[in-house]
């Protein structure tokens, strides 16, 4: 547990920070979950770099998105991700049975409303990392039973 | 390098996110700094518990202190405190010849003026990690030439 941890308390630190802001008036209403998510985007785009410089050349988009749930996500979560589906037309589904963000929010039902909030800032990972390998892509994430979570990512064809 | 840096990358985020809610007119002027050395606290004050869960009590102050240079500094910076001195009058002074969280500012003595911000955190971290511990400080941080770096530790006997 103590690996990931740094990351998982620094986050939590952000979106308590961010929510306050909004609370106090000076953020637009609505515009947190933007602000988590273009802020996963610059990190999921910073760690590309060091992610893949002694990575060979990716031979396709089902490559990548291997890429996205082996290396990529152990370096951020410490796991991979459990399970890839993919309609072959540009639509992939990443499962992770124990999302570590939201491990520290309780299992109980009430709490899915918060949810989203917790995976923002992932799903703008996911975005940006997929960009900087030069795949355009809209990722949203839905939880069904706590920490499991799912992450659609629709290619945009450019 | 790809291990620290999600939580480096992250780091950068919330300074650049800090310090641009400053520019926008909400917070107070020197607020910054605090914002960010309580954050650091509360992370700090976090991970005191995956990290000790699984170690033996400490048997003085100065053990404390490896702890902080060795284990602690190795799960958020993924190295070890180089040098740990103290004048056995309740100072520590942890030196850092390569510290993380200033590898990504360049290395002109003109950003020198920019180190506190990358600072702030990392001293709120210590003093957030020792309070855990039963041991009160204060933390401050120094640059002479980049990315070395020197935290002070100062105990406040209770």
């Amino acid at each position: 547990m103590a690996d990931e941890a740094p990351f998982q308390f620094l986050h939590n630190e952000v979106i308590q920070y961010i929510y306050k802001s909004a609370d106090s008036g000076d953020t637009e209403h609505g515009g947190n979950i933007s602000t988590l998510e273009n802020m996963g985007c610059r990190v999921g785009q910073g760690l590309k770099r060091p992610l893949t410089k002694d990575t060979a050349r990716f031979k396709d988009e089902l490559d990548i998105m291997k890429f996205v749930c082996k290396d990529f996500w152990t370096c951020v979560f410490k796991k991979q991700i459990d399970n890839l589906r993919t309609n072959h037309q540009g639509i992939y589904v990443l499962q992770d049975n124990k999302f570590r963000l939201l491990s520290q929010l309780s299992a109980g039902k009430q709490y899915l409303e918060h949810a989203p909030k917790y995976l923002a800032f992932s799903c703008g990972l996911v975005r940006g990392a997929l960009s900087n390998l030069g795949v355009k892509s809209i990722v949203t994430a839905e939880v069904s039973v706590m920490p499991a979570c799912k992450f659609q990512i629709m290619i945009q064809k450019m």
